[in-house]
């Protein structure tokens, strides 16, 4: 399924980790370098996306269970292949992803306890196998997250996802480290606890051989 | 997953076959012979499953593939099960139910072509494999169908469900009956051309023996 002329990159990792920052950050980098770049954000940037994440943070929707979750962010994740991800591959552009399948994994699967093989069959369906070239994981302690999460709100209150205990939490980054162990040709882990600028250095370095 | 003390039955079959008014007349007969009846809607019933709905049907989310539509319909059918269907089974109640997964079978399966694999992984994930203990299947004459979908509307536009051509409608109802033809103690078609009170006791035969 790899088989288009773009290339696919993403960066995950948990809440206050810094993705956004980053993905912003490559994305200058690699159109300095004179490549066309498209950034997505997983899940959303889709109308459905939209719908599906307004639904699972909506208070009138109620607490659901992890399977349900995945489900709905598999949809959406479809869409996204179908409406934005394949075009730009298909195109030859660069596309830089916030967040892919890992989160469902670490969330919905090491976080909420949702059954591997669930995550993992209906990953397949969602994407039809499709895979970044190679993904990054922002890794980061989760004092440093609490802190980012804390100054972004600006004491708004935090949102379900963010509402979860230590112990999800400490699932949750059990559940990326060991996903982003499996494969050293794609995936990298990068130390996120210092400042943005180094944090871009590393990211940087960990893709430019790439473009 | 058939171990609980309620009854789960279902109606299902094309747009304008009737399924909502034989549902409430089914429910009202049940409710008449002293059993508590519990109705609902798949998808639908819950807040999760009434966002999903609109979803599909806004014209902003644009026309999403088959297996996108598959899996926020399994979305909605499980938080259906978790929330709705097996507390009311936990507690003995009647369940009738208008639709359940064999509408995904027609529509996304044979109607719109999404891969029968897909949509029988997806359901066991959704459903933990719960099935009714017999569901009837409303079998009408595209002609009949197409009259009461044009009564019902009004003269109000269809939706996008709606709107299908004719072959998408012939390839829906091939695929209900050949769902509902797979095993007789659980499946039973009922002719749905006839009038209302006509239809409503082929149901009630259908179903008089369980209650």
């Amino acid at each position: 399924m790899d088989a288009h002329p773009g290339l696919f990159l993403v960066i995950d990792g948990p809440d206050g980790a810094g993705k956004s920052t980053q993905c912003r950050r490559l994305a200058e980098r690699i159109e300095s370098a004179g490549r066309t770049v498209v950034r997505l954000r997983d899940p959303g940037d889709t109308a459905l996306g939209e719908r599906v994440r307004a639904a699972v943070l909506d208070p009138a929707v109620g607490d659901l269970d992890a399977v349900t979750e995945v489900l709905l962010y598999q949809a959406a994740r479809r869409r996204l292949v179908v409406e934005k991800l394949r075009p730009a591959l298909a195109r030859g552009d660069v596309v830089v992803c916030d967040r892919w399948h890992y989160a469902t994994q670490a969330y919905q699967g090491g976080g909420g306890g949702a059954d591997a093989a669930v995550v993992r069959l209906t990953t397949k369906i969602a994407t039809d196998g499709l895979e970044p070239r190679r993904a990054v994981l922002l890794d980061v302690d989760e004092a440093v997250a609490q802190r980012r999460l804390a100054a972004r709100s600006n004491g708004a209150p935090l949102d379900r996802m963010e509402r979860r205990g230590a112990d999800f939490r400490r699932r949750v980054r059990t559940a990326f480290r060991s996903v982003f162990g499996a494969d050293p040709d794609r995936f990298v882990l990068v130390n996120a606890n210092d400042g943005e600028d180094e944090v871009a250095e590393r990211v940087w370095h960990a893709f430019a051989d790439l473009v």
